[in-house]
């Protein structure tokens, strides 16, 4: 993981945030290599699971929400996490992820269910903890308060005037955006049940142990869906969109045997979900979740009939039925899964001459410069630089112009940067008019006349 | 403003956000076509702003930014609207608001200079104010208390220990992201002064009187460059972005006859800056801003070099020389740009035969839906459907297949969409492999070959 954020670091694609200033608990500020990728990842997300799709259409909904629609999701009453404070240190602690540990530890399943959730007492938790001494991993007391429910949405006031602006949350999901909307989306878009709505946006979890880079972060932006279908199809739905995910994973060159499918049991579902599988990573911390996917039954939209006293009920125009649809959510971090297409495509090779050299192989759709152009020398860098024009107008991908520095040490910048070709311009491309083009993962080169590059790129790039 | 507000509503552009619950003060939520939209604007700025310059790059900062930051640039000192309160009615209203209105009513340049900034004392405000009669705008009463400065800034606690937590801001601007990393970004990204930071994300303000649609919103996105050049370039750099920002709305269809310039007169100027210049643009409720070009000196990272000891310098290899960079920032709004466009492109038409049509003549770019693939009669629909898989493959762009109702209905359903083309797949399509291909706005109609279909419309949708 620390060759992955000193590489992020040194090349731009991750800074500490507001760095100059000493940062902020685990925030991140992605930089021109990391934005790329970013907006590269969301839109390979967006072409799969929305534009490719007849069943799918997109929304995007403010990220402050009428707070009643924190109080129906019960995001108000019991999205909290159990905490508790050594009383010798002073430290504070998750219940929840000490008794995780302890299992993990000792590869035992005692511990009771949804710690983390509205389940189980706060008495209980403490007695499990006092019973098989789980000590404070700061200074090894065993003396903890009782854990106290901490509410993890960040709130801020609305209104101008002091003292009495309305209470309003930042949202923790993007979901409930979507499950207020359903009527409206259902009325204007014309599409019938089965089809979802598709949502990219940030949200916001006031967490006490964020941490492992972008991995867990306050502040994360999300690539949800919300499925909406007949009753009873749901399973069949729950599966499909489990295996579409993780194909889209797969399909961007993520080595499968790092990933993984985990069945959520009986005992981990949340009291609304009949089930849920995780998409788990081989992190270089070890096994961690990726994406979720959930089956919530009609439990989002029932609540919301409930609090708003709308009727979000389906009418099939087909069966004269009326109902309210189950739902699949499929739900992707967009900066986690950065972190994972990042890990993945890291690798440090040693090269015949002896030579080390760090390469990305980062999906041509993910990378963040898809051709670096490269004048050999600089006096060709004006005709050098009409190929990067005709290239920029012809495919409108990010490509780079970059004279600096021996030719050799421009492809190794573009490895590391995982710009998949480059693009060299030398003396002989003034007779030929033709151009080498250099692969990164092969180190092969080919010549080939500039005249035909755009559609030679063109058909690389296509996703 | 009501066409507009009602097409967008009516066709899923922008629905009132949390409707169900009766809605957030102004806040919006972005439908199906709302959300292409907004990405290919955002996409079409990036494009040129970004990608097709080699002196610009990008950068995603976070929302949540260490608190010294707005100490620093000046947020918290000084971002603030003069309240005041009718002691009769008890309604509030911004001091510098009601001046302008009066102003203009007047035809007058009275009023002193920067109302809504720091330099004006409240008690001079007032003095104005009962001068010149100014009463309350609800119940007619000129009984007003003296205007106190409130802050725009939302304010939220990060930390989870109740009544501990830090005190954070969302913040109100996307630039000082930018400023705070410019050395980071300078390092990775080996570019020379004069080159550009660009940035694309949410910014919040607590405004007292939002309104007109989603023109002033509490919430907003922000399309950001801060343009770092060599002191004395400033004001050539200051005009070539001007020209830019203009030429990008005409580029994409905003007639030149609703967009002028307003070079800000000295009154007017922030103190930190020595040019500022508005594109404003004809709105159905008069001329208001749209984007600004404001030259800032070297203000930003001077005030971020005292306040962090960090040195933010620029060391200019050629020539030797050390020096803090000026700035120029062009500052565009999505959902304002989103508006622009919208209102641009919408026409009530009569047709020969006496029927209105509405049409949206919105730019091919911007277009939420690219090509509607519509199949004569629902029998033909699974072999229409192969025409839209084979769009949607080859041109990665938004493509809607749609069965429902007369082929007229559809057309005009469309045109109110605002998709530039329908292609009508037909009985005698099975026999001549082609479609016809009708023009949105000329309503013309042309008969294509399917296979040449994806060339001719790759054509159609470059930008």
């Amino acid at each position: 993981m620390d060759k992955v954020v000193s590489l992020s670091k040194r090349r731009g694609f991750v800074y500490p945030g507001s760095e100059i200033y000493g940062g902020l608990a685990n925030a991140w500020d992605f930089g021109p290599l990391g934005v790329e990728l970013l907006n590269n990842l969301k839109q390979a997300w967006w072409k799969k699971f929305v534009i490719e799709r007849t069943d799918m259409v997109g929304l995007d909904a403010a990220i402050l929400m009428n707070p009643e629609t924190w109080v129906a999701s019960g995001h108000v009453g019991s999205f909290a996490d159990p905490l508790m404070d050594c009383k010798k240190c002073k430290s504070r602690d998750r219940a929840d992820k000490l008794v995780e540990k302890w299992q993990f530890d000792n590869q035992s399943d005692l511990a009771p269910a949804n710690w983390a959730g509205e389940k189980t007492p706060p008495r209980d938790m403490l007695d499990f903890i006092n019973e098989k001494n789980i000590a404070c991993p700061y200074c090894g007391a065993l003396d903890w308060t009782l854990p106290k429910a901490f509410n993890l949405m960040f709130k801020t006031k609305q209104g101008v005037v002091e003292g009495e602006g309305k209470d309003i949350y930042l949202r923790p999901e993007t979901a409930q955006g979507i499950f207020v909307n359903f009527k409206n989306v259902l009325t204007t878009s014309r599409k019938k049940v089965p089809f979802g709505i598709a949502q990219i946006g940030k949200a916001f979890r006031n967490e006490i142990t964020p941490g492992n880079f972008v991995f867990r972060t306050r502040e994360f932006e999300q690539m949800e869906i919300e499925f909406f279908c007949k009753p009873g199809t749901d399973l069949e739905w729950h599966e499909l969109w489990k295996n579409f995910a993780m194909d889209w994973y797969k399909g961007l060159n993520v080595n499968p045997d790092n990933l993984r499918l985990r069945d959520h049991d009986a005992s981990e579902l949340s009291h609304y979900s009949n089930a849920t599988s995780d998409i788990e990573y081989r992190y270089p911390f070890g096994w961690g979740e990726l994406c979720g996917i959930a089956s919530r039954t009609d439990y989002d939209l029932k609540q919301h009939m409930e609090h708003s006293g709308k009727d979000l009920q389906y009418f099939d125009e087909v069966t004269k039925e009326k109902f309210v649809p189950f739902v699949i959510e499929p739900s992707l971090g967009v900066q986690r899964s950065a972190l994972v297409f990042l890990c993945d495509a890291y690798e440090e090779q040693t090269l015949e001459d002896g030579d080390t050299r760090v390469v990305l192989h980062l999906h041509n759709q993910l990378a963040p410069v898809k051709i670096a152009v490269l004048p050999l020398q600089k006096k060709l860098g004006d005709e050098a630089q009409k190929v990067f024009t005709l290239l920029v107008k012809e495919l409108g991908l990010n490509i780079d112009f970059d004279m600096v520095g021996s030719i050799g040490k421009r492809y190794r910048r573009h490895d590391e940067a995982g710009t998949p070709y480059c693009v060299t311009f030398d003396f002989d491309s003034r007779e030929d008019e033709s151009v080498t083009i250099r692969d990164r993962d092969t180190m092969d080169q080919i010549r080939m006349k500039i005249a035909e590059l755009p559609a030679y790129f063109r058909e690389k790039f296509k996703y």
